[in-house]
Parts: structure tokens; C-alpha cells; sequence
């Protein structure tokens, strides 16, 4: 079982990856075969350098993270709840999210699934 | 796709049904094959019937549900954050959750997953 401790510190590393702009460093976190998916209900990014991709592009848009309320645990789970910040096209945006964790044993994450959809969407 | 709309519906549902400490209030949001898994980790409860008595159970501790920030939405999903307060033993307890809710086409909730562990636990 991952203790909860472990999950917060991951969590803060993903937030920290964003607030450096580090692709690589969001990548790390993830277990070789992880998924992700986000938005849920899209197509999943399958496997570290497919991650690390996806983060770099996300990244581009220079969008930091804060969390809106503290990190929910259960089982090998996290659950966080933030708000994305970006400047896009001149203005201002912001976007509520909700992310799921699954981790392996080594306390890797093996899912990342990020809940949000347009009516989250503000400012664009 | 179920429309944002609907899903907020469903939750404030769901918090009333707390309110009003009426378990089949709870019960008749979710799909006749539904699966409630809360917390994530623990055997699921399986089917209406189940559902309602898992219900049942949760609310004779005099449960109450209040949102920490607004639903996330996303394809046939939401995802929402919040406090349980409830009253146990002579004193004020707090619970940290994040729920996700899986819809069907007909807008009924087919899978919901409770998102917390013990340091999510205060006053206990």
C-alpha cells in the first residue's frame, strides 16, 4: 500500500513539473506503461515518451496548477481537485479539473485520468 | 452525451438525498446494474438493491455533503469534490472525498468510485 504521504509528495511534483515547464520532469512520475487520459472519454497517451509528449504540448500553453481543496487517498489512489491557469491568446483562462492517480507497488503512477469539460472552461 | 446540466442535477440530487437522509432518494439516481465502489480499494456494492442498503447505512450516521468546488464534467462523467460532516460519538467529525459518477445514455449513474483514505479523517 502507497502511504498517503508518498501520494501528496507526487502530486506537488506534478504541480512543480508545471510551474517549471519541465515535460520530462511530469514524465517521471509515471510508470512505464501508464496511461493517460485527459479529458476523460478521449483517447489515452499509452507509455512514458508518449506522456512525455503530451505534457510538453500541454506545457506550451504555460498553464500552472493550484490545488482548490487538500489530496483525497484510498487504496493505491489519489484524487486532487485544482484549477488551471493560462494565458492563451492574449487573455486570461482558466480551467476546473479533477485528476485521478492509480500507483504500482514502487509508487509510480500507472493512471492518470483528468475529469473536465467545457462548462469547466472559463475566460475563452 | 449527458449535458453538463443534467450532471449537476444528479449531484445536487445526490447531496439532497443526504440531506433529507432518504437512501432511495440515492438509490434511484443510479442505473438497475450499477456498481458503488467507496471507498476506492473496497469491494463493491452491486445493483440497486445493494446500493440502497449501502446507502441506508451511510446515512444513520447523520451524513451531511457539501461541495468544495464546482463539478468537474468531462464525456459521460463528473467528478466532484467535497466535505462530509457528520456526528459520531459525541463529536464533530469531518470526512475529505472526491466522488466520480459514471452516466448511461439515459443519464442514470452506472459507476461511482469515493475517492478517500484515512488522512482524510479529521476529528476522528
Amino acid at each position: 500500500m502507497i502511504d498517503h504521504t508518498h501520494k501528496v509528495r507526487i502530486v506537488e511534483a506534478y504541480i512543480a513539473a508545471f510551474d517549471k515547464g519541465d515535460p520530462s520532469a511530469a514524465a517521471e512520475l509515471f510508470a512505464e506503461n501508464a496511461v493517460v487520459e485527459d479529458p476523460v472519454g478521449t483517447p489515452v497517451h499509452h507509455g512514458k515518451d508518449a506522456i512525455r509528449a503530451f505534457y510538453a504540448n500541454s506545457m506550451k500553453t504555460g498553464a500552472k496548477l493550484s490545488l482548490d481543496a487538500p489530496v483525497r487517498g484510498g487504496a493505491n489512489y489519489a484524487a486532487f481537485c485544482f484549477t488551471v491557469t493560462l494565458n492563451y491568446a492574449g487573455g486570461d483562462k482558466r480551467i476546473e479539473v479533477i485528476d485521478t492517480f492509480a500507483f504500482d507497488e514502487a509508487g509510480k503512477v500507472t493512471e492518470m485520468r483528468a475529469f473536465w469539460g467545457p462548462e469547466n472552461m472559463h475566460g475563452f
